[in-house]
């Protein structure tokens, strides 16, 4: 199935656009996994089991798994594997923000959409479409490509004036009006750049929108939620991963993860149906 | 030992500024290899044992491991190890093309250079410096930042006129200009783009530069090495890979990757002496 009907069943079936990030750094788990062979996946399992149906998607950060060599990314693999055989539904986002030429983004493609069997993936857009290629001619897939990122410094570029108009911006407007021939583009925006959100909306009225940068990094919801809707009060995803997955380091670890979950949830819920 | 004496010390011994890349996919793999356990591990040992006395690095990519999985990963390590244990002046290059918030770049930098172990990796620059911290501020390794890629499109972004100059050149000057506190940031430029290697090296005088696009992708030695030298005659690496390791796919692909990497070594030399 389609991601982009993976995620309408799903975000209509639990009534969400939230995205929890699996950013399960092993250093942060309860240690109480940590004799588990698997803690990653183990952690992985215990918080979608009891998150999966206030969800939208799943977006697992590979850095975190790849920063456990091997055994991180059997973990991954493992993780992306228990959700498609289990909640066929949900699709998976690897945020990997991969970006090479197109003999190198092809076996990027391959791991992501192969080996792990993903249904989206996070991508740089400085070498143009031409290379993205591999990624972009999957119709079935989605490609979030990195438009205004969440971080303190991402104005040092991508605010960088050409012609009158700031880089993100052109970024948004080439993905917006030339890469989304498939259907299959999307933007990743940061809330912590609520304002930006707001323009990226405007420039490119019909591409789902990834959100990272509420929670932990403190963005600002309740404009970031009203500026990415689209005309049907869709078409984007909020994504929180460490306050939600980490809101407890103790054996309720997956029963706070729930309940901050829905809290986030019904906050989106409420701001996208015009709550102050 | 840093990156940049690594460097020094290897290609001043084996007189050459040839970086091998290490693009091992496996199903270009001579056959016969493919019972091995290991086979890619297996390919580059035999392919490092014959050329080590004439390169100055090597530059295994990261995507022709992760397309394997966990044993690809795996594999990379091996290699990786390998010529740490055996060749400990060589330095590896990671191609990796990792590029993400602080938080998560500090996981890609710990599995390039502590689960890896490798000296140098290869950065998108699109969040900025502030992101890219992680791994800026390791002055014993290199951070070669995409600057102007190899690829036919690579002009998409990286032409835009930002003010009256092209963003490449804006990356190459805030790099080199403000980036470079710790002296261990260099730039990827390719090959297929000679005159823009010129004007960045005009605009990074004392960064080094690391050049693929010869070989495979048809890129011009002559003039890549001649716009890339800095005034002691180096301050860059060229880069090739398919060109070199599948030259023959056969029992003598050894063999015949020592005598393209000679050949090549030598032309790169022979260049920069003013040879035409």
């Amino acid at each position: 199935m389609k991601y982009i009907d993976k995620l309408e069943k799903t975000s209509k079936k639990n009534n969400s656009l939230l995205c929890i990030g699996l950013d399960s750094d092993y250093h942060k788990l309860p240690r109480f996994l940590l004799d588990n062979r698997y803690p990653q996946f183990a952690f992985n399992k215990a918080i979608i089991d009891a998150t999966y149906d206030l969800v939208a998607a799943y977006k697992p950060n590979s850095a975190f798994y790849e920063v456990q060599g091997e055994h991180g990314i059997l973990q991954l693999k493992m993780t992306c594997e228990y959700i498609r055989a289990k909640y066929r539904f949900i699709p998976v986002i690897l945020d990997a923000k991969r970006g090479d030429i197109g003999e190198s983004n092809d076996r990027y493609d391959r791991f992501a959409f192969e080996y792990l069997g993903v249904d989206a993936i996070t991508l740089h857009p400085y070498l143009g479409s031409e290379a993205l290629e591999p990624f972009l001619k999957h119709a079935d897939k989605m490609c979030y490509i990195l438009c205004r990122t969440s971080n303190a410094g991402a104005g040092e570029f991508q605010d960088l004036k050409t012609g009158n108009i700031p880089l993100y911006q052109v970024v948004a407007k080439h993905i917006s009006d030339s890469w989304n021939k498939n259907k299959n583009c999307g933007l990743v925006v940061g809330a912590t750049y609520a304002r930006e959100i707001k323009i990226v909306r405007k420039l490119a009225p019909s591409l789902q929108l990834l959100i990272p940068g509420v929670g932990a990094q403190g963005g600002d919801l309740k404009k970031a939620v009203q500026y990415a809707m689209d005309k049907s009060g869709e078409g984007f995803v909020i994504n929180a991963s460490r306050s939600i997955i980490f809101a407890s380091n103790d054996e309720d670890f997956a029963k706070r993860a729930r309940e901050e979950a829905l809290k986030l949830r019904d906050q989106i819920n409420y701001f996208r149906k015009g709550g102050k």
